[in-house]
């Protein structure tokens, strides 16, 4: 269980079920998941994160499909154990194939490596890679 | 400077400038950016980096600016200003927009908070996230 | 489980045993929790972590529930799961309110996104803010 | 030089240097400093981070000067040097002794060696600790 | 369970359970761990993975038991769980006494405190500790 | 310059002085590095952080040496170019060959490299890794 307890639409607040509703009719499901409802306990927190996730992953100049992949990438270098299996199922969702969830991790690996050689060796900015 | 001396053409020896000439004869340039006159000091670790750089950076199911995209995503979270700067540039050489710009740094910043949401609750992952 | 077993009262150690006493005492508690059971496979590392601990926590310039505050804080950046459980039961234990509660994590929720804003951006440190 | 040439009045479109008045008016300050500079490129992405970063560092359940040592907590963990900066001196400004300074470094460090000994010995959460 | 289901001996394509097979021989055991497992999703990032791990952990200029000390370094301060685990039970199998045990955990902790001091203090390196 | 200034001999206090001093005598040199220059500002803490630092690095059941390398992989991980440079200079200073220099690369490149494929997947871990 988490550090706090996942509230029902039962123990939701009249504020945070209003969150939760939105949720619902947005994604045009029932379910809402564990992490709002954890969030629920700050009803004004948790409607900030979910206006600003939509104003963010709303389709633009990316593609949601590309918005899920860098947040996959976030989450893992962050170690969110939660972000990565919530958000590789919203890209399943988005239609990732199986190779392309194998060429992001493989990416997100090389990432990893270089980015330890580079701080490893303090290298320094070259000055074309600079505004 | 960095940790170790970067290595110009006169100083690396024969292994390492066979990398550097495959690195300018790959990317049709004469330049050699400063993460590779790092390595150099240890040829085969430069070797196997350039090597597997090239097999994971390759078009394929994904995009190579998405694939940019997803290396600026995780240098970011690890916190690596070589790695940021090198690959923002490559990004902005494959075609990246400001408005694309401005759209991953928005990604990034959502992924970067809820991370530190979830983990600050422990928030348990939903059943239906899991294999 | 751990990586290494926890340690009973019975199977710890003589040096080991004094240090959960004094935990006991100070605290005025029986209870002794995983972490220094964990530790305990090291008298010298469990003893050098609790008296520094002791001194860190104790009232001073700053008030112990901020302290606790401030820890969960690390502890979530640093993605420390048993930490962030153990400090938060602490901060309720001294008196966090659930706005106080919601208010830190709006706190670091605000700190990691801009965090991630000024890194991926590499943006220079403003002259006025150098010492 | 960051990633991005940093905005002057001048160069900022008119979206991007509303916000810089709205700073420079909540503020009482004439100086707008770098990191709004640099995310004036996504006036969006700006004005969202301000308006944001406003509701949750006004005074509240928590002290201001509180939630200036959480973010240079979060902000140290996370490696930013930028908001490490910035936070130090908004400490400051908001009256961070030396001596709260000192005690807050001193309960980072704690954090920060108390997370790694955690994570080693993967310590199971204790049940008492959880909701 | 996983992101991603563990590919059994029977599930695996045969480039994966070509992998597999290596690995059981190499290391002489039945055995394949999970890691392998859930990365046969991806038989090119499963091979390029087995293939340079071998290559890294060899013998060479350090000692295999030092290199795998190194690993749960990282492993620990990159807050990754299962690469604690399996890298602390193959530094026990290459002979790591609980006395090397806790004086790694020592000095990874010590550096953790001290990386955070540095940070939070933005300590401009020495200029004889420059290359 | 760092967030604070750092105190040379004559702007130390007694007590900093005292540890400044006891630096030089047992390092046998004249010069104290910025880190614990910076630290002067709470002595409390600068006399803490270098007892133990010596507790810590001394010889034991690990080789000076490796506990260099180790430091030097955990900063590199926590992303503290202070740290990778001091600590770098400190295992050169105590005979780190460039050969070993490599390979301590390779093996902190090879495990943040599956430490991201580990959490990406969120492999779970096998029981025979658990004490």
């Amino acid at each position: 269980m988490a550090v706090v307890a996942l509230q029902s639409d039962v123990e939701a607040g009249a504020e945070a079920l209003a969150v939760f509703d939105d949720i619902r009719a947005k994604r045009q499901t029932d379910y809402v998941n564990n992490f709002w409802r954890a969030l629920a306990h700050d009803p004004a927190l948790l409607r900030a994160t979910w206006e600003r996730a939509q104003a963010v992953m709303a389709p633009g100049a990316l593609d949601p499909l590309v918005k899920e992949l860098i947040y996959i990438a976030v989450s893992t270098a962050n170690g969110c154990d939660y972000c990565v299996h919530s958000h590789t199922a919203a890209a399943k969702a988005k239609g990732m194939t199986s190779a392309q969830h194998g060429e992001l991790l493989s990416v997100i690996a090389m990432a990893a490596q270089t980015n330890a050689l580079a701080t490893a060796l303090s290298v320094p900015v070259d000055d074309r890679f600079r505004a």
